[in-house]
């Protein structure tokens, strides 16, 4: 039975930590970024390891459930605990570290929660790259990063935070300290428990620091956009780059007229790359070896898919600055939607094939369901759309609340019958705990559940969150 | 308690499954390559998933332990149970079928009964390539592949086996099946049973079928070897080779002159590569993108590397011939060595830059114990040496019998005071338990029991290894 973190639970715990560790329960900690999540909790932010462990042993003595929280950029509720017993809210935001850089290795060790862009800067610092880069990485903490498994735009040539990651710190259920900080490239010495904590999303373990893999900076880096006559144009292209560039492709992203014009509707601002916007363009991103311009390669890359029809129209960015203002238009779009406010947002993969018919069969699917706009973008190397419905100008996300579900329901069904996920890279959290049950194979739930119960016995670590508490 | 998979237990197996799965106990099945294991058991080889579920839920209600058994290549004995109740040895080596290939997805399925090379060409065939390369390629099996998390050449591009798997299909302990042969790059739904299955060894469920990542066939190919003033230089050259290829560099593999003078003593033949055979050489491999000829790359990186004294010496393979007759070289050595019979075999990683002083330290240390002959070579690129202890000429490794067990617990102590792991790609079997209870962190370890008797709770799936029964 799990208890609420009571006055009498607070004080024996102030008894036990510095009073620096104990933050008042603001907004920040309860109510999730666009307001769709509020929870409740007392906010213990403590300053060490050694501290995070204290914490952990007396809720496991008391039974008072525990939510890790990283930078609070979570997207479906897994950092918003709302609906059991008073927990802790265990922040991170004090563990800020950057403990060591090993620049000839290409390896990094931080805290939980140091930010991703100082992680970043801290790699950029020795001429390395930390390759993990998304919209929010101003402020998500690397062990919210990793609990979550966060994806981003450069999974497609570095892989998502599981695979920038060589090993952890933890501490468990009951409050011992995994000393898992590996700067090896290959240790067969047991079972993978740094890749089942990653993605966890905080209920096996509470990551303390990660050692991280850096990599060199690419010597030459360009960015085009290309105006392709259809998803399935975009995916020949795609193999096309793959051909002449091999992993020299850092990103490859699809986008659709729509993000552009719901940037023109309400911002931010952007230079639209083109004169007139297509239906569809991708964004590439390509990173070379010495000897070989990105320019000239892109510029290749784009004769020879004008010559097979793929590509009809293209600019390739001519200076730093212009990089950068074809990157906004990509990274601007999220705050965008956020403005415009969508009916139903969802964060699927399918098999890299089944893109185009997913994208076809979806927009058939909600025609019959109601009048949408929908705003289809993402990472098309991997798989992963951000496939987003939204309201007819003039009318509101509410206005559509009783098909709210229905839209929901089609867009995963339809994902699930073409192999795909209903969570590529947001995770589950609280929001597809039901989407989990209802697509995930049972043996995999009844194997995870086993995992759950053995790790973590009472429950205290974020109940709720991936499965059913 | 388990028991013995006795005449009455086969009978009643045989009335549920063909007859063709039903082998002869020869010696393939339980006396280790090397001779160096010896076990028991009725050999049992399903033709599908369904029949392996069918076997494992006999032997769960029976308590009869089972023994997965891949190509019986492994070096650690994780294979052959010798010690307790007579077991079932579940032989994959029916199910062998490519059973799909997605070319455009760049995704292979394959049983888990497919030998690697058969993968490989199957790759080979749709112009991709499946990286995992390896001595034992002939007949070594996916499965087994998988389960050991195999690691090989090509580590330093594409990581180990781990990251060339999308997905697997696996049957539990009680007879379920987990169908999770995704082919998504992203899919954050749920807890990472997949990379948790990876390198269990047998022992947390029986891997049936992958999912398998293929690459693009690099555009151009090109190998030389260099020789090298010292260890501290090879690293030198591989950041340098880093900088100028990113990843470019495929394999980058450190030799010692020992290697060749094995080669020399009782063969295989192979052509030495210089002249005059230095004490260290580096053997690299590279596949570049469109627009980079591998020869001039190649080419500045052995001048830049002359330039700063890091090489003294190099050739260029300058025919596919000749690129293959350089890896002979590297890919004959385990079989001399077999040949010459080492007093103790090594395979260890430290971090990267450790690596010169493991090697200096070890040379030290073993120099006290006894009069050897080392042969270290390996993955540099992965910090990863097979630092294998040899007898003198004239002297054979009986010998040596009793300080085996000091040398071995020299060069790991050394490993681990280093931060390094004792076993870096070839697994705990059953040869490294202890060696896990020794140098493993306490609380990894006793997460791993925990997922242990979660997911086995009979203790039916490879007794013994990686975890004392």
């Amino acid at each position: 039975m799990l208890t609420d973190a009571d006055a009498a639970f607070l004080d024996r715990l102030r008894a036990k930590l510095p009073a620096a560790s104990f933050r008042e329960t603001t907004d920040h900690y309860v109510t999730e970024n666009r307001g769709r999540w509020h929870g409740q909790g007392a906010v213990v932010a403590p300053g060490s390891t050694e501290e995070v462990a204290t914490v952990i042993r007396a809720c496991a003595e008391a039974g008072v459930p525990v939510v890790p929280f990283g930078g609070g950029t979570g997207l479906v509720g897994g950092q918003i605990y709302g609906d059991g017993p008073v927990p802790v809210i265990l922040s991170l935001e004090r563990m800020t570290r950057v403990r060591e850089v090993f620049a000839t290795e290409n390896v990094l060790i931080a805290e939980a929660g140091a930010i991703l862009a100082d992680i970043q800067q801290a790699a950029e610092a020795v001429d390395r790259l930390f390759p993990l880069s998304l919209a929010s990485e101003g402020s998500a903490r690397i062990g919210g990063l990793l609990a979550t498994n966060a994806g981003g735009v450069n999974v497609l040539r570095y892989g998502n935070a599981r695979a920038l990651c060589l090993g952890l710190e933890v501490v468990t259920a009951d409050g011992r300290i995994w000393h898992g900080l590996s700067r090896l490239r290959k240790d067969n010495t047991g079972y993978d428990l740094r890749d089942l904590m990653i993605g966890s999303e905080g209920t096996l373990g509470i990551i303390t620091a990660a050692s991280l893999r850096l990599v060199p900076q690419p010597v030459g880096q360009g960015t085009a956009f290309m105006a392709v006559p259809s998803p399935e144009a975009a995916l020949s292209l795609l193999a096309m780059a793959g051909e002449q560039m091999a992993e020299g492709i850092s990103a490859f992203e699809l986008i659709h007229r729509q993000g552009l014009d719901f940037l023109a509707e309400v911002g931010p601002d952007v230079v639209p790359p083109f004169a007139e916007t297509p239906e569809w363009m991708v964004l590439i991103d390509v990173g070379l070896p010495r000897g070989l311009a990105t320019d000239d390669a892109l510029e290749t890359l784009f004769e020879g898919a004008a010559e097979a029809g793929l590509v009809t129209d293209g600019v390739i960015a001519r200076s730093e600055a212009q990089r950068q203002a074809f990157w906004a238009v990509r990274e601007r779009i999220p705050e965008a939607n956020k403005r415009i406010g969508s009916v139903s947002s969802h964060d699927i993969s399918v098999p890299l094939s089944a893109v185009p018919e997913f994208i076809t069969r979806g927009d058939k699917a909600l025609a019959r369901l109601g009048d949408f706009r929908i705003n289809c973008f993402g990472h098309l190397g991997d798989g992963n759309l951000h496939y987003n419905v939204f309201p007819q100008k003039g009318r509101s996300r509410n206005d559509y609340a009783n098909i709210r579900d229905a839209v929901k329901a089609q867009v995963h069904d339809l994902a699930d019958a073409l192999g795909g996920s209903v969570s590529a890279e947001h995770g589950v959290g609280r929001l597809k705990v039901g989407d989990l049950e209802r697509y995930g194979d049972p043996t995999k739930l009844a194997l995870m559940r086993s995992i759950k119960a053995a790790l973590d016995p009472q429950g205290l670590l974020n109940p709720g969150a991936v499965l059913r508490g």
